[in-house]
């Protein structure tokens, strides 16, 4: 498996024709006569010949590769949010290279890296680096609702679900299962704040009591469970825990359990995003389906429009999030005594 | 964010020279006057251009990006893999551009993609799919345990941890807790069929009693459930449940609290992995290191050689695994009971 991959020359050789010849059967050139095409084609099959990407790269100044740049492969979010890209930039002839900034974090700048392939498009599926901004780039969408620190946001098309929205519909829930008291395990990044923002002005419009943790880092397990430990020693009444997204539920999850809560008997959960993790049986998170699928569509559709050349302002599609109720959540202890249970 | 991106032929114009003059400051050339370059380096910065990677890889025949071909992005295995490739090829200049085929069904073949991007090497973490068996190739290195029909493995370097010694590792462990009567949730591929036979071989010489699940698809949640449910249906009597792998194992803990098996109280749990999804609070499962870091180092250095050029006979690294005692494993209830809990 370690041999010389054959050339343009090893294929001329093979067919005993001339490496123009080669080049104009790769070419789908009608110049060739039928005895020649066969031999050439007979000897690529022969020889395991691949036409150099990087040849015909190079000529149309393009890779048709499309990078995408996330920030945690342990968080679900972005599978489906590639599956939804993969399905609309696939047919186009694209294909994605993913690329996560923590686990490349020993290597070269996975943004230098990106730009040093020359994708023909970028993805952005998190707070945008500093890389990212003010350089003369190709294509950028943005997926997900970011920071606008640095001037990328805004100056780039965008594709989100509507974060303050989904945050609305958890309170909504959880104030029509009885819950009067509720809490936030917040996070940092633009969708963090969305959601805590969207969340504290829906409870307030709701009329129900809300605390919020101040973490503004990563959402992370560990930081769902720190947060969740924090805010239910600090008010123990609190009857409903609202999490940035899923991974940070399940770290809350961990929090209820430890702290003798049960869930949903004396403690709600909700997560955000519709992961994998929150489908899982033994999690079976209520949480709020952030539409990844169809912002990966509208985001590949973004970009290949940009990518075919297309100018004009900055577009921004914002999907509807919808709730979907599993078994983290029930009415709150006072009100199962009430009603009996 | 749309402009053109700027082109040789603008540096030189911006810097009044010649295209030939930036092209010899681009290669470094040691033939460049100090003020010629330093016009070059200023007309580069101010129009934001970048040498074209394309390019010189097509005259150095070299990409220098290297292919991770998975299955699974939440099969969260991969992740210390891919830190381990990053920590070994980083440094020596290669990228990685990690492909999901389950992610990219809609989207063309990600092997013939890999192929026609023509990366320097490939590292399998998946069972060789058919594009991958019998075709001229850049370098090759398997990742984990796989099958080997088709004929790809065994003719490549691979990097494994031991399964089956990591299986006798969990045979060991529920021995010692008393356990007397297990199962086994299978899983297909090369790696599921090792623990299997390995935690066999290893309850037989034991003298523990095991059944396992004939299940041969992929490890997945949902089938870690079914396949506990029909398990622990057709024998109740069987106290602790090892999974093929964490993702199928927390699917068993779903499935012993839909039956009402409290765990570890009256059901043992065990994984394979050690993946993040193991160390959460919530999910705290007793697991086997599979040494996914460490293997994707090993994976990275193999790879490394065969790119530089090194010849001879496959290599073989094979790293022993440990076991990670978690929440979910504890004596079986008749112990419990003779202790007095």
């Amino acid at each position: 498996m370690v041999t010389k991959r054959p050339t343009i020359y090893d294929v001329a050789r093979h067919a005993g024709v001339s490496k123009s010849l080669v080049s104009l059967v790769l070419q789908g050139s009608p110049r060739v006569g039928e005895d020649s095409l066969r031999a050439v084609q007979a000897a690529i099959a022969e020889l395991g010949y691949r036409p150099s990407r990087a040849a015909a790269s190079l000529a149309a100044q393009r890779t048709r590769v499309v990078g995408v740049v996330i920030d945690d492969y342990t968080n679900l979010w972005f599978v489906d949010l590639v599956r939804g890209l993969h399905a609309e930039l696939g047919p186009r002839g694209y294909r994605l290279s993913v690329v996560d900034v923590a686990t490349a974090a020993q290597a070269e700048d996975p943004v230098e890296g990106l730009l040093a392939t020359r994708v023909d498009g970028i993805v952005v599926g998190m707070e945008p680096p500093p890389g990212l901004v003010g350089q003369r780039l190709p294509p950028i969408v943005v997926a997900g609702t970011r920071e606008t620190t640095g001037g990328t946001v805004g100056e780039v098309d965008t594709a989100v679900n509507d974060d303050a929205a989904g945050a609305a519909l958890v309170v909504e829930h959880l104030a029509a299962l009885g819950h009067r008291f509720v809490g936030h395990v917040a996070s940092g990044g633009g969708a963090g704040r969305a959601r805590e923002d969207g969340f504290t002005a829906a409870a307030r419009a709701a009329g129900i009591r809300m605390v919020a943790t101040e973490w503004r880092g990563p959402a992370t397990d560990g930081a769902g469970y720190d947060g969740a430990r924090r805010l239910l020693a600090a008010h123990p009444e609190v009857t409903a825990v609202f999490a940035a997204n899923d991974l940070m539920a399940v770290g809350v999850l961990g929090a209820a359990r430890d702290l003798g809560r049960d869930v949903p008997g004396t403690l709600s959960v909700v997560g955000y995003d519709d992961t994998s993790l929150a489908a899982a049986r033994y999690v079976d998170l209520t949480t709020v389906d952030d539409r990844s699928f169809d912002v990966g569509g509208e985001a590949g559709r973004l970009l290949a429009a940009r990518m075919a050349g297309g100018g004009g302002a900055p577009e921004r599609r914002v999907l509807a999030p919808s709730l979907v109720v599993r078994g983290t959540t029930g009415p709150p202890r006072s009100v199962r005594s009430r009603l009996g249970n």
